[in-house]
C-alpha cells in the first residue's frame, strides 16, 4: 500500500491530476499494488482558502506519504501579492520541507513529435535525450537575501556536502544511461562554482567508469542548441538548472510532455510536470495530461520500485502518440484532436 | 583625431585586430577623420610577460583613449592559474576600470547565413534581430564572495541607481529600434530581481512610447528559441545577460559574426567580438575577422558619431557575404573560402 499525496494546485492542476489518478488506479492490483490518495491544498487556491500558500497540515500530509504528485501552482490572480505569500512559496516549501535536493528533468524528444522541435532536422538527428540534474534546495534560491537602503542582495551559497550528494545522484543516474556527466558552473567568476567544480571532480574519482567534463553556463546555453547530442547528464546548481532545464525542454518542442522527479535521501519523491498552471485553459478539458502521467511513471520507478509498471505507462503514452492522438498543444495536421479526459482514458486503455 | 587603444590579447586576437585596423585605416580622411592607435598588453599574454592579466599601464592607456578595441583573451594555457591571475581578470578589470556598465550584444541573423541557424526556417521567418542589453559591472560578478569553512558564497547585489542607468540605455536604444523592452529577472525568487523590476517599471514611466514587459529568466531561455521575433531589446543583469546573450547568439548560427559594444556615462566605449580566443587556429589565417570589423562599426557609431561610416562598414560586410566569400567557420557548399587576411582585404575593397 503506497500513500500518495495529491497536490492539484491551481489552473489546469486539478484537470491533469485527475488523469494521473486514473492511470494509477489502472495499475492497482488488490492485495499487491494499492494506492491511498490524500488530496492537499497548496498554491494560490490555498492562499484563497487559508491565507497561506502551504498550510502546515498540507506539508504534514506530504511528509507522511510515500510520494507527492503536484499539478501546477500559480497564476496572474496571485501575481501582485507580497514576496512571502505567493503561490511559488508552496513549491519552495514542499521542496525544502521534503528535503528533495535532486531534481531530475529529462528532456526527451518523442520521435512522434519531431516536427514540434524548433531545431532543424539535421541537428535533431536520431532524437534528443538529455537529463538535467538540478540541485533543488540550495544556492541562491535559499541563501540569505534582503534590502539595505536602496540596494537589494541575494546569496548564492553551496557547501561541500550539498554538492557531494547532488554529484552522487548525477553519477549514479549516468551509470544507468550513457555514462557521461557534464557539470555546469561559472568557475571563472564565482567562488561557489569553484567549490562546486572541485567537489564534483573529487566525487568523480569514485566513478572511474563515468566520463566527466566541466562547462561554463554561458557555453552550455549555446551547446545545448548547437549539438544537444554531446550531453547525457547535466548536473548544475539550482539557478543554472532552472534556466538550462527550461531551455532544454523547449528544444524538444513539447513542454506538455515533460515530467520531473525530485528526490532526497529516502525513497520519498516529489513529482510534477515541468509546465505551468496555464490558467487560460483551466477547467476546459484542453490541458495535456501526458507530462503528469509521465511523472507518475517516474514515481513508480523511483519511489515504488515498480519498474515494469513505469515502463508500461511510458510505452502506452508512446503508443497513443504513435496512433495519432494529440491534445491541442501538440496538435498537427492529420492528427486526432482529443481533450484532457479522453487523453487520460486513452492511456488507460493502451495499458 | 580619435585615440584607439588596441588590445589584441590571446589566441586569434592579434589576427583579427589586424583586420580591424585595416578597415579603420581605410576610413581615415587626413584632416577630417584620423585615428591614433596604441597597442596594449592584456590577458594571458600579459600574464606571461608581466605576471599580471591587466598591467596598470594598460588600463591607463585605455582610460586615456576614446575607444578600446579588444580581440579576445584566455586559453587553456592559463586555465589552471589561481582565481585572481586568470586572463578573464583582464576583461573584468577593463570593464570595471572603464566604467562601461552597459553591454550591447546584437544577435542578428544575416540573411546570407540563414542556413547556419540551428532553428527551423518557419521560426526564423524574415530573420532574427534581438539586442541584449546586459548590465556589465555589477551583480554577482562583482559582489562579495569567499569561503567559510566548507562553504563558498557569492553575492548578487543591485542598487536603484545601477538599475536606473542600465534601464535608460535599454529604453533609449529601443527608441531607435522597434520600441519594445523585455526586462528579464527572477522576481519570484530573488530580492535583487524585485528591486530590478520595480526600478525598471519606474524608469519606464519616462518612456511612454516604449512598450515594456517583464519575463522570468527561465521562461526567456525558452521564448528565445520558441519565438525570437517577440523580442526587440532584452535588458537584464550581468549573470542572466551572460547566459541569454550567448543563447541568442547561437540562434543566429554564426558566432564569428557578432560584435559587442560596452558603454558607460561618457562616449568612451569598449568594443569586442563576442567569440572567444580560439587558440587552436591562432596565427593560421583561419579566424573570421567580421565580428571584430562589425565591432569597429559599433565604435564608429557609438563613440565617434560616424554613423555614415558605420553604415558603410556594415553594408560592405553584407556585400562580401552576398558575393559568397566565407571564412572556414561559416563555409557552405558553393561558397568561396577565404582566410582572415583576405576577408579583411575584401571588406576594405568593398568600402
Ligand atoms: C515557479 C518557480 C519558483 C520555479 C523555480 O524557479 O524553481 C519554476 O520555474 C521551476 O523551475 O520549477
Ligand atoms: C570570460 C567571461 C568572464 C565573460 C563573462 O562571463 O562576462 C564572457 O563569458 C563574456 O560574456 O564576455
Amino acid at each position: 500500500m503506497f500513500k500518495i499525496a495529491l497536490v492539484p494546485g491551481d489552473g489546469i492542476g486539478p484537470d491533469i491530476i485527475k488523469q494521473a489518478v486514473k492511470v494509477l488506479k489502472a495499475i492497482e492490483r488488490p492485495g499487491e499494488i494499492e494506492f491511498e490518495f490524500t488530496e492537499v491544498l497548496a498554491g494560490g487556491t490555498a492562499i484563497d482558502k487559508t491565507g497561506h500558500p502551504l498550510p502546515k497540515e498540507s506539508l504534514d500530509i506530504c511528509l507522511a506519504s510515500d510520494a507527492v504528485l503536484l499539478g501546477a501552482v500559480g497564476g496572474p490572480k496571485w501575481d501582485n501579492l507580497p514576496g512571502d505569500i505567493r503561490p511559488e512559496q508552496a513549491l519552495l516549501g514542499l521542496r525544502k520541507g521534503l528535503g528533495v535536493f535532486a531534481n531530475l528533468r529529462p528532456a526527451v524528444l518523442f520521435p512522434q513529435l519531431k516536427k514540434a522541435s524548433p531545431l532543424k532536422e539535421e541537428i535533431i538527428g536520431e532524437g534528443i535525450d538529455v537529463l538535467v540534474v538540478r540541485e533543488l534546495i540550495g544556492g541562491i534560491y535559499f541563501g540569505q537575501r534582503g534590502r539595505d537602503g536602496d540596494r537589494a542582495y541575494d546569496t548564492e551559497c553551496y557547501s561541500v556536502p550539498e554538492v557531494e550528494r547532488i554529484a552522487r545522484v548525477a553519477f549514479d543516474t549516468a551509470r544507468k544511461r550513457r555514462r557521461k556527466v557534464t557539470s555546469v558552473d561559472k568557475a571563472n567568476i564565482l567562488e561557489s562554482s569553484r567549490l562546486w567544480r572541485e567537489t564534483i571532480t573529487h566525487v568523480a574519482e569514485q566513478y572511474p567508469d563515468v566520463e566527466l567534463n566541466h562547462m561554463y553556463v554561458d557555453n552550455c546555453a549555446m551547446q545545448l542548441i548547437r549539438n544537444p547530442h554531446q550531453f547525457d547528464v547535466i548536473v548544475t546548481s539550482n539557478m543554472f538548472g532552472d534556466i538550462l532545464s527550461d531551455e532544454a525542454s523547449m528544444l524538444v518542442g513539447s513542454l506538455g510532455m515533460l515530467p520531473s522527479a525530485s528526490l532526497g535521501d529516502t525513497k520519498r519523491g516529489f513529482y510534477e510536470p515541468i509546465h505551468g498552471s496555464a490558467p487560460d485553459i483551466a477547467g476546459q478539458d484542453k490541458a495535456n495530461p501526458l507530462a503528469t502521467i509521465l511523472s507518475v511513471a517516474m514515481m513508480l520507478r523511483y519511489s515504488f520500485d515498480l519498474t515494469h509498471q513505469a515502463d508500461m505507462i511510458e510505452r502506452a503514452v508512446a503508443q497513443v502518440l504513435e496512433d495519432g492522438y494529440r491534445t491541442a498543444d501538440i496538435m498537427e495536421n492529420d492528427m486526432k484532436l482529443v481533450g484532457t479526459d479522453k487523453m487520460g482514458d486513452l492511456v488507460v486503455e493502451y495499458l
